[in-house]
């Protein structure tokens, strides 16, 4: 591991103009320090009522910008998650306005998590609840071709705030190149989060990323794509799932169904609080399209692991 | 075992009007004959031109409806998956008009599978494919209390053609009841399938299934929820994934994406045609949904098993 970026080499959105912190040659590797999605604005003495103080504007800092040597538009970046360390510290909140139920949950909430950061064991909420942790970062991605400032909340063809948890150890993870050097930036680092991130928050961690670039000249990739190098679930799925759906003819009112018959599902049967059932959720749970062909009508599910309560 | 029901006894289309097959009290269980989806229409002989013969007023035939003694609208029944008896043989498609792509895939293509109905060991597809196998019955549902009678292909709140591959042995299944006695069908099994059914079609094959049912009096449920005896990717996921998505502000495009990006990679990695690719997806693809609230812009991803080509 030759080089090292740290973490106030970073920036808060994603502008093609921006000077790179550091350039690389293909076949490098580089460890990135990375800072919480709050910017360091909560730690271990923060209520919910700090939510409401968060500043938009400097919201899931990433590091970097990375040039690497030789890249092109219509290239693409292949980028190999080596290792990921994480603080053991962490944050899940609910942020008043952002979640798929954010019209049902408009209070601030907030849990703070100590985790063994070495071993990675499963994270204790309450008395009866453990989480599966698997470390990843939720931003990776390249600047886009279009000139100025773009929001980093929002993912895009380029990737950005992808949040697709997959991401871990041993992923290849290949983005569309639209600028001179890619313009590589990391961030967002998640000690766990379920499919879709449901409440908007995973547990966000700071932590050191470790990533290896690759070029491939005129791939012409539209999208993100990946390849894990095992299977995704193991850490969640070994007692089955407990599986709410949505049925109906728009796919994202069915998920909002999904996740809203698990909130029930998790206070009837686990007597779990509303609040704390969402925030589960959006920690461990799968997020799957059962199907989507049957018109007019499809289906999502909710998967919670069982494990959890196990 | 002590109730049969065969699979001339059956119908085509949802009716709370119809007469019962068969009456069953709370805990009791039932054998069910399901024919196959094309209704006998498909054989050993058949090929792609017989897909436009189809009729579509008898497609996916379903065995039925039971009358669960007690039942009434309110209640919820619930339905465990206690055993599959596949065929050995059955048929994917594409049928002009129907599946994600059918803007993209125009032609009818058919293939035939002969399959280890005992074992269920993997499937072979052409030289270098193998598709693992996991039997269900993708429609299992219950009469709407809507007068009249409703297509068989969408699957509704009471359940339906749900086309959900988790369903499969040790499942328990709870569908919320809306007619006296809830008037229970199976039908559309299938020897495996992948997340959304993308081509329209699974391993479509005639089988028989058998089914405990037992009620919850006022459970008032608002859509199917579900539980699993174990794991649902095992059987797939052992070597990992090729994972290609679609990124933005609509669920259903980025799906589409996900399945084309899908196509065309494994067309450029695996040397597929297209059709061959689309199908595949068909019958062993997890979808999922990767991140659903960071506005604008989702994402959905196609995850391929590696094993397939192993």
């Amino acid at each position: 591991m030759g080089h090292t970026l740290h973490s106030h080499q970073g920036h808060y959105g994603w502008d093609n103009s921006l000077t790179p912190a550091i350039t690389v040659a293909p076949g490098e590797s580089i460890e990135f320090e990375v800072k919480d999605a709050s910017d360091g604005h909560l730690g271990a003495n923060s209520t919910a009522q700090d939510l409401l103080t968060l500043d938009f504007a400097t919201v899931n800092p990433v590091t970097g910008p990375v040039f690497i040597d030789g890249a092109e538009p219509g290239d693409a970046l292949i980028v190999t998650i080596l290792d990921l360390v994480p603080s053991g510290w962490g944050w899940t909140g609910n942020i008043p306005g952002f979640g798929i139920l954010a019209d049902q949950f408009p209070d601030p909430a907030l849990h703070l998590w100590n985790y063994d950061a070495k071993g990675m064991t499963p994270a204790a909420f309450g008395a009866n609840a453990k989480i599966p942790l698997r470390a990843f970062p939720g931003t990776v991605g390249v600047a886009p071709a279009e000139p100025g400032q773009h929001s980093i909340v929002p993912p895009r063809n380029v990737g950005g705030n992808m949040d697709v948890r997959d991401l871990f150890t041993g992923t290849k993870l290949t983005l569309p190149i639209e600028v001179e050097g890619a313009l590589f930036s990391v961030g967002d680092t998640h000690a766990a989060q379920g499919d879709g991130e449901v409440c908007g928050t995973a547990i966000e961690s700071a932590m050191s990323v470790a990533l290896k670039f690759e070029l491939v000249k005129g791939a012409a990739a539209k999208f993100p794509h990946y390849e894990t190098a095992g299977p995704v679930t193991r850490h969640l799925d070994e007692k089955g799932y407990f599986v709410t759906t949505g049925v109906g003819p728009d796919l994202m009112q069915n998920a909002r169904d999904a996740v809203s018959g698990m909130v029930d599902f998790l206070g009837r049967e686990q007597g779990l609080s509303a609040i704390d059932a969402y925030m589960l959720c959006s920690v461990c749970a799968d997020m799957r399209i059962g199907e989507i062909v049957d018109q007019p009508n499809f289906i999502v599910g909710m998967y919670f692991p069982k494990v959890v309560f196990d």
